[in-house]
């Protein structure tokens, strides 16, 4: 390009912003047009109850009232502890509608992180469904400083719990306006949510999106999946990932219809689809893996094809196959938190349809090409970023950037600092690119555990191990699990002279100690192999754990 | 929105933007990408030939470097005058990949329109083809100043004309380097075309689109098309329209085939729906009306339904639901060259399924609801710009706000500035907003005629006057009355072989299908004038009814 810039020309003069073409992007006002456009149109399921666009609209904007009304504005943290219900859909818009940040918890998370991320995320509001009251109860007394707390008492939740704040959610919406006079952000850059990574090492991170990205990669699923207008959604990824992949916003964006499930089971997913005729959901492996392994008496015929997109692990081919059988359509796509979910997708070709089932599912289990809203993507060298060749075979590391990629993450600028090392997002996953262009990950970074979509840090596992009385050494490494893709597998040199211990007791240790599903499913005692600068050999680890 | 802004919140703090997190926006990567996930896929189809997308990025690469290697960057305009060709494609990226801007001319002005434009866009650069030499010879012999000509020789035109320029358009892309590294816009704001409007009255004005709007339209139109990966687009749509109402950008983010068309005739439309399996195509309606009413011998039946799109003027129910009834299938949009061609579109609800075929094209008609990109539109008082009730009965003038409204008008502030004046885009048109929040036009307010007391719709006359059976075409326009102020007076062109009417026969025909008053009191009978981009000249008829 020339060195003379477009500031020296009569293209500069006089064409500036105004209210008239400017608008800062948000996926706010794809909610406002689906209500203006759809009214009637069932914008939500949820047991027995239908919720029109009108009315969702409607609630938003009473939600997004009350808690201005309470104080709660731009630059303020709203944590939101709850299933797919609702509750947690409206939230997506009423906590923006206020300049707020959505930050959506993992319900599997144990007390002492959920204090530490509503200390950390500096939450001044909490809204936290019955069912978590067990665990936030215990988090909010571990939390300095006081919280407005809002109960989501859900007709269709009937288990144990109580209400731990000082009003109800539906009794705050009735308080609110449903013609609150809502603005989008004032800069598209501004914060729309607050994502914490179970983090490879140590303490969580806050990733934080914003409005243009959300926006962005909302409308981007939508082309990625071609997706039509008014599909039936049916919610079995949870909406603390990653904002459900932005799904509640896309599908806010296309008119269609959102069916909330609190619990996620074979059978429910099943009743759902013959129910209301469910067109697409989203699912990590595992969740594929239930689905096609689902006992008799819960399955139905699938008459229409489903679309099903997956993300969360590298997806194993025969489990695509398996799918792909019984009716289900997969698209197979690929992200992480900081790129707003997925980012990647195996941009299918039609000169593959030809090919035989075990053949597509292979090429289909690849990871792909960039999202047309990701604007580069490559596998490079770590250090330099010099490019991979295109083999199939020469592993590096996956680079991103772009306009879905994160804003940083919070409060840790030399985290941010060194994920955007050399002007590139810094993934941490290994793989190849193939002579065709698509990507394939051949390693996760090697300390993390994927298991059931949740990510597991092995470092995690070891410290808590660590705290065992008896535990010497401890290395936690992946094992490939058929039903949850892997499980964390310890491996534990104990002290000499130490009181005996079984797998049995390690295991209910790390269960006191942390959240449950980041508990290891196995563990071998005996000395661990190391280098000769005394770096545990996890490789080897990895090996013995897969023979076991 | 509480007075706290996010400023003071440590969501601002280390949380900027970077080269991984941040790239202005610009519909020139799509193909970039389209080159990578399809490379051996048929971007382009014209005559015999096929270019694939590798080769389609690698040809506009070339153009790019070699208008760069003759001084051509940012800030510059590069005028081409083309039919609906290889080049005019190609212009669309390699001219922005320069940082230039693209000045697409329309090839049906006269010589001293078109100096005006060169000299007012400030071209240096102009791509011409053959075809037009005669017009452009004319037009330089009048243009100040040295340009770089560059001629369009292709061997699809066996008519008269001379090459004017120093260079032959496949000699310089010979010249031009397929790897060239160009770069996007340093500022998504930037101008990436200039379209001048044909402006009914004064000279031409230079509207100027930037690279936000262009990605955000071409985006906008897979959504509410719902265009499915691939499709193959027929260029019946001139691309100096609107730029091709951002369609160039549009199929190669879909990885679509565009088929060239260098001549717009109902035969060779058909013939490419025959030969090339046509999924989609644009046109005015009175595109749809030489489809609907071509002759016997041109025609082949239509298989699979062909998707179209049709926007430039209100279409009349009748020829919606003549194409529909031999096979297409019609999308009406609305938009304005000031908002990058459609931004608006009869966004169709399931529930109009049921309903009888007329009253479906009824609904059809109107222009209805903001595309998702558009933030903003209303009817509403012109001065005031308080909004109208929506009673389907209460005038206004349409506004419209948002990312795809224009820059401004090129070298114009003052008309900017009024076009903008209160913070919305002041269409000029005239419309109602029904109860369900569609709305519908009434005239261009110029057109209205206002009848003892009356406003009367010539749109809703036309729209009679074409269920007549033997109306090819229709117009109506006011006559000054001494008695009534002005009454409709109707010019029509009949179908060819059609039985003979007369005036009586028109007037009791509208008598028998409207309220009595909007009858029209005069007719004339015979073609109708038109612009050189095929609108009606009502200013014309309008002299010719006073003149009666």
């Amino acid at each position: 390009m020339n060195d003379r810039t477009a500031r020296d020309s009569p293209y500069d003069t006089g064409l500036g912003k105004c209210a008239a073409n400017y608008v800062p992007l948000t996926p706010i006002g794809f909610l406002a047009r689906a209500a203006a456009v759809y009214p009637g149109r069932t914008a939500c399921i949820h047991g027995a109850r239908r919720i029109s666009y009108a009315d969702l609209y409607a609630r938003c904007r009473r939600l997004a009232s009350a808690l201005h009304a309470r104080g709660v504005g731009p630059g303020d943290t709203v944590a939101v502890m709850a299933p797919n219900v609702p509750a947690m859909i409206e939230a997506h818009y009423g906590v923006p509608m206020t300049g707020a940040v959505l930050n959506a918890l993992n319900f599997r998370l144990d007390a002492a992180t959920i204090a530490f991320i509503l200390e950390h995320g500096g939450a001044t509001a909490l809204i936290t469904d019955r069912e978590f009251s067990g665990v936030i109860g215990k988090a909010l007394a571990e939390t300095p400083g006081k919280l407005l707390v809002i109960d989501i008492d859900d007709p269709e939740y009937t288990g144990a719990g109580e209400r731990l704040g000082e009003v109800e959610y539906e009794e705050l919406l009735a308080t609110g306006d449903p013609d609150f006079a809502w603005r989008g952000p004032a800069d598209e850059w501004q914060a729309i949510s607050l994502n914490y990574t179970s983090g490879t090492t140590g303490e969580p991170k806050g990733v934080v999106y914003h409005h243009r990205g959300a926006y962005l990669n909302a409308l981007a699923n939508i082309l990625v999946w071609e997706m039509p207008s008014a599909p039936v959604y049916l919610w079995t990824l949870p909406m603390f990932h990653c904002n459900g992949w932005c799904f509640p916003w896309t599908i806010s964006a296309v008119g269609g219809t959102h069916v909330c499930l609190r619990k996620v089971e074979a059978g429910a997913i099943f009743a759902a689809i013959e129910a209301h005729r469910v067109t697409h959901f989203c699912g990590a492996p595992i969740v594929l893996n239930m689905v096609v392994n689902a006992p008799a008496e819960h399955r139905r015929a699938v008459d229409d094809t489903v679309e099903v997109m997956t993300a969360g692990a590298p997806p194993p081919p025969s489990v695509i196959a398996a799918m792909e059988d019984i009716g289900f359509h997969i698209t197979h796509v690929y992200g992480l938190t900081e790129v707003y979910g997925p980012a990647v997708s195996c941009a299918w070709r039609p000169e593959w349809d030809e090919l035989p089932g075990d053949e597509r599912a292979a090429i289909k289990a690849r990871q792909g090409v960039a999202y047309p809203v990701l604007e580069g993507l490559m596998v490079a060298d770590p250090d330099t970023l010099e490019p991979r060749p295109r083999d199939g075979k020469t592993m590096g590391e996956v680079f991103m950037r772009g306009n879905i990629v994160m804003k940083g993450y919070f409060k840790n600028p030399s985290a941010s600092e060194e994920a955007f090392r050399g002007g590139w997002f810094h993934t941490g996953d290994l793989g190849v690119t193939h002579p065709d262009g698509y990507i394939e990950l051949k390693d996760r970074s090697k300390d993390i555990i994927l298991s059931g979509g949740e990510t597991i840090s092995s470092i995690e596992i070891e410290n808590t191990l660590f705290k065992h009385p008896a535990v010497l050494e401890a290395a936690v490494v992946a094992r490939a699990d058929e039903t949850w893709g892997e499980t964390p597998c310890a491996f534990v040199d104990l002290k000499a002279g130490a009181e005996p211990v079984t797998e049995a007791d390690i295991i209910a240790f790390c269960r006191g100690n942390m959240a449950h599903f980041k508990a290891p499913k196995t563990v071998v005692f005996g000395p661990l192999p190391k280098t000769s600068t005394g770096k545990i050999q996890k490789f080897l680890l990895r090996e013995r754990a897969n023979a076991l």
